[in-house]
């Protein structure tokens, strides 16, 4: 199988080039100029031939964050790995390392694994990997981390440090010495479960139920304190490799920069398009606010210029999206268990699908970052942070032969009617995107075209992984 | 009753000036030159006359850090509020703020407060305030919090985020928002109880447990975080006064510059004598390591260096001492309990009576501060942010007539046979002194001269306290 | 004389208490409570006695910053030493040190000195001290320098960094290391002369002429780059003793901190009233704007707010004026030359008797400092840093008996008509000021009461100051 | 002309791969896996093939940095742009861009550019380009910058902040302002030229002349000063693009961030070899010394950490050399005029040819950089900020195709008698080099082979260059 992708302008983390990329059995084989004539062949001796003049070609999307089919006791993420990989390939996104749910009380890691190589192999369209998670840390519980990461290319663990199956200090830190060891990266959702915790009781409490008072219930300064603890930690665990999920405050980034300027090492930060786009006006009507109850919650205007600021002067390694969607009028309408009281609402929103494009839009095309920049965060970066560069993430040889055509001259509204997982509303309802997905192509096979999904279920494939750089 | 100190140089915070202090019925009636003559009356008009000519008079230092009587379960402090407070007047402390013990579980805030009332009334021999201390946070006890700071003047209550009888994160917001409410100081303990608590068993597991793995198993960034967290959570608490006690390190100063650089209000930082003039090298030694038990542990140089560089520009407010001596080899000799291991043996040391002399022999007379600031840092400013102020702390008129003489002049080796409290050894064994105290006066009555105490048990008195300047 | 000041809220930089002040023959001879009584005599006794009941009792306030007679070359600033005096006085001001003008070109050091006898000799109705000023650096001038500092108390130097007579690095850092040496303070004002005089020039090239531009064209960071500039150039001279005059800005602050972080020492730190007080709204106007061309221009509110941080944590050491008023309409209506172009205005404005009212109200009245910061600040740090002190800004025994008696409840709107100098506006015209001025002695005699002035012609003194505490 | 480099690990500034580089006319046309097979071509079909195999494949260096022929009145640096580019081809360095040495007073900008290229057309062996330089600002020269950048793709002007031709700060805001609208980058020599002169004539004239007192006379203060003052003046020109040559010490980097954090665009910063594995301990031996006479001087050992530190986190962009030879014991042994008086002594060192080779040793073998940041530092980012790239700096399609082929394996000992240039010595005398340069290719012809130049002279061609990134 031989095709040949041409005149493209070809995007890479650092330069921007025009030419053809050859692609044999689903893997680069060469980037170069004027391919054909080189190769002294016709149109004719190859499987495919795709013209991309005047489009941009880019890495497939790789998303660090999602939730699949995330148990969450009292409702379950409607985007199963069927649905949500064919919103995330509609969207550009090819690959995806997926954060595991919480298992039964005191079960083993392997519990989980086991369970999402269920959910996952034979239903997702794109590639994916996953990360494990702690709930709680037995004896067995960092051998058991070794031999996933061992066995399974499972390499990054995630830790919560709010809502109750969150790490204590000394368990955190018993993780962090271990993970330090075996080079594994230790992800954290940083807020301070204490002051959240009161919060929350406080405004149900006094009636305060209102979708408005999510974000007043979850303060900036509860995230930063929360940074600047799992960073000290893995500090004294000896320079544990870490990743901050979703950081959406100013002030938790200021932390990090604090951290790298006294030159702590193997530091990975990861932000959320809607983060860097969104507000927390949109919890001012009791019912669309609904929509954006996720944790942590929308911030400030200023929060976003911070985060943006980040994302270009490089303090911000990767954006993702947390995509954890439920449903806000079809189905169980989950979403809805909040509508009398903001702390019922399952915390999450679609977001895999928008990702690209929405950066696209008002990343690249307001002038906030450059291409190289967008691929840099939503390709390249997360697939080094977790392992799986150069074959994720970017277009040399020997890469799989994941991409994205992007024509920047097209531009459509975007809203619920878009959307191809199973989510019924989005959080980006409405807005103007400059920029549309033409082609995306999954190890050569074109899976999208025209908006339409072409793949096939479960011809997704399992990643295991390899160390982090950030464990380097 | 009637007294004049005549000729001395007078020291405040802010100025040094050679006068004339007389005093009324134990209270600071005027200050000025000459007084003999404008008030056209001869010595022996005076019940007393001390000529304090080429010496300096201070103010009567202030204690806030004291735990006489100190009940720690397996181990009492030797020093009772008798000895304790004899060796504080001996030294030229002639106010203690002692922070209480923890009661029986679960007991009412006010338990304490009657036993230590117990301990000290008729005992102490010069005057005394309390903390309070919180070991849990129930319905009532905030509302006991209250009714104690109006009825028993105690305007300051503890919090220890490490130890057993630690706060959580969720039980000190609810104290500081209660806190912040009424205007009542919270001081803390500040060490990251998870880390300490992982790497003091590590320790012990690997047979590490010589008196050289109790500052290992205490790590400088684990005082860092905690000073982070605790300030952090006091602003989100809508900025609660709050009081760091024992700051040990230059990481720990470093959060505390920084949060008042972002205009965190309502900060108070208190290091200790030990911690700016003994380093970790006294733990090499396994058996004198013992003595030298204490948490924070002792630290470096470099940490030395930092806290006079925080003491000289006012970013740390207060040096106190945490006296709170076990023997060494006399009585119980309690200490040896660590002899096997350090974790075994009781923490604390003695100090209360050193710290005086010391800071007057390191700090002023080696250059590191001026004399204004010796009175600043000892006798002002914990007077005044523990509501004291200015009945103690200065010798302004209406001031409590509580002063110490000190000859520049003389200067001699401090070794225990010095201690004249219970304790049976000292920290500062060898340590030549420069400048010595000739004269300690509390409410217009002399109690120590020439190293003799010549007051009488039960003569001082407790103090109920008015807010402090940190809640304004 | 014997004088008694009965029955005050006396005020010092680190306390207030109520009481009485014996003064006898000018000086302060004692502090206390009920001094009547203790000294067995009836009032009939005392010379005089100023019952200061339910007021505040202040030390004179002390003013480093004014520019009496100041010669410009094509202008004089109105008030000569003896009306500006006069003015000051009225406004509870005691004492200043005022900054000379520069002499014939290449003249010795000693030419303005004895200009500045001439000047002030026989005409200031308070005590006064000068600054001496660099205009040049020949061999003999530092020499001269330091028989100055020796024979006539002038203890401190100003350079100006921008201006025709600005001093180039290279003398700067001669002055510095010499005055670095003999323990001189070099005081400087602070700008980017080369940005300025491009910007002027541009300005004034495309027709930019309004005094809206003459803050555009002093931009902040001007101020802070040459603030960073000073202090790294006396550190390099070895921790020179430095002083900024009239720091106007949020960025020029930031590096004051930056340096004082860095541990460096010697620091001294003035701004003035107008610059925490006024904007920049007020050059919209282009006849009102005339009023407040100074340098630096007023600024931003965001640098009013940044600059009350500044003195009420102790970042900002003094308040002071820079008074130097030219007539808007009276005489020569020197600010008109600036009706045409704003380069032509000559630079500066009133402010010596406003101070301290002003600072009473909307400093301590508004809650932003309190008492002792505004002594601190207006009185006690003036004093210290310029070699006055205990002389000046307390009321020690020792101390001048200068003070300042202020009723708190009274209140009035303050208008040109107020001015008791030869100033013919205010740029705090119809400011409701809370809090008003009863009384102000020097030396123990009454110069002002119930808004009049009762002193006379040429009774200040000459002061010869001492060494300053940033030289220590 | 078809050539096919194979089998190599090609390194770019993001990733490392294994593959093939075919290139065609001395462009690189495609890069790729197993390219034979995939063309259906022998080996007899290429003109050319290299087997890289077990060997590292860089992108030929560019050094941004050097000085050849530079004249600079009493001396002349000994390598023209034959001997220059001889030594940079032999260390791998297939592109410079040359700092042109000042021309004749108040000549226009044009003269220095002709005289340019009659120093280096016909003559150098590599492709070069040329920054101008500012040495007086009359009304054309700005003029006259816009017309170079326009004409001759000259896109960068130099001004010195120190030495005689300085320019002042009204000028250089000058400059700043022009180059600001027309995106042209102004390169500074950042060091405070009073303090400098000062001090150069003090210890001459106190007989302090030996190489030792180089150091001293040129403080990290004074660098730091003048990096601040021009960030900030870049930054009121409207964010000039700006680019700090020779970084040599923490202090100045520290002003970088600074600026940085505080978002300023358009900061481009450089540090040479030397800076990072040097130190003054250079400047013991009075002759020894002299051969490390430059100016920044070599600084301390912390320096070199604390740059080392600044290139792995990106905060430096690029690594240059500064190479201006002068003799020691040959020709004229102009360094010998310092002998004496190290005032006397040209300014300047040989480096262009042991930078790539060093950096390859220093930085990646001893683990401080990666193989890609080695990339970055020394081809990629000089290339990006000084308008060559994607041409030169890289190895995509497109690209020249420069090159450089490293075995790892070898190792051997750097002396003198390795130069390939006119030099005489090194300051790397002894180093032991980890890792050995084995082939140089300059678009698709070697031209070095086992350290033997295969080139021709004249066959560098003259670059023009597009606008660099920090002007975007």
């Amino acid at each position: 199988m031989k095709t040949l992708v041409k005149n493209g302008k070809i995007v890479s983390d650092s330069a921007i080039f025009c030419g053809d990329i050859l692609i044999e059995n689903g893997t680069v084989a060469a980037v170069g100029t004027d391919l054909f004539r080189r190769m002294n062949l016709s149109e004719s001796a190859f499987d495919q031939v795709i013209d991309a003049a005047g489009r941009y070609v880019l890495p497939g999307a790789v998303d660090v964050h999602t939730h699949m089919d995330l148990d969450v006791g009292f409702a379950r993420a409607v985007d199963d790995f069927y649905d949500g990989t064919v919103a995330a390939a509609c969207g550009g996104t090819t690959t995806i390392v997926d954060h595991m749910a919480f298992g039964p009380k005191n079960c083993s890691l392997w519990h989980q694994v086991e369970e999402y190589h269920r959910l996952a192999d034979g239903k997702a369209v794109i590639d994916y990997g996953f990360h494990g998670v702690f709930q709680h840390v037995h004896e067995e519980t960092l051998q058991e981390m070794r031999d996933i990461a061992d066995r399974e290319g499972i390499t990054s663990f995630k830790v919560y440090l709010t809502y109750d199956y969150r790490l204590e200090d000394e368990d955190l830190f018993r993780v962090l010495r271990a993970a330090a060891e075996d080079g594994i990266v230790t992800a954290a959702h940083c807020e301070n479960h204490g002051v959240i915790q009161y919060l929350r009781k406080y405004y149900v409490q006094n009636g305060c139920t209102q979708p408005k008072y999510h974000p007043l219930s979850r303060p900036a300064l509860a995230e930063a304190e929360t940074v600047d603890r799992f960073l000290k930690l893995a500090r004294m665990a000896g320079e544990a490799p870490v990743y901050i999920v979703h950081l959406s405050t100013g002030e938790g980034l200021a932390e990090v920069r604090k951290a790298r300027e006294s030159h702590q090492k193997g530091v990975g930060v990861e932000t959320c398009t809607q983060y860097l786009t969104l507000t927390d006006a949109m919890y001012d009507d009791p019912q669309e606010g609904l929509k954006a109850i996720m944790s942590p919650p929308l911030r400030k205007k200023e929060d976003n210029e911070a985060l943006w600021q980040g994302v270009a002067d490089g303090s911000i390694d990767v954006v993702a999206t947390d995509h954890c969607p439920f449903h806000f009028h079809a189905g169980r309408a989950e979403k809805q268990y909040g509508a009398a009281d903001f702390t019922r609402c399952p915390n999450g929103a679609p977001g895999v699908q928008e990702r690209l494009n929405v950066m696209f839009s008002e990343g690249y095309m307001k002038g906030r970052i450059t291409l190289p920049e967008l691929v840099k965060l939503c390709c390249a970066n997360p697939s080094r942070l977790y392992g799986l560069y150069p074959k994720k993430g970017c277009l040399i040889p020997g890469s799989d032969a994941d991409l994205v055509i992007i024509d920047p001259a097209k531009e459509h509204v975007f809203t619920a009617a878009d959307i191809k997982g199973a989510s019924d509303y989005t959080c980006y309802e409405g807005m103007k995107l400059h920029g549309d997905i033409d082609l995306v192509m999954q190890r050569g096979k074109v899976i999208v075209k025209d908006h339409q999904f072409l793949g096939k279920r479960g011809d997704g494939r399992y990643l295991k992984r390899e160390k982090s750089i950030l464990a380097q």
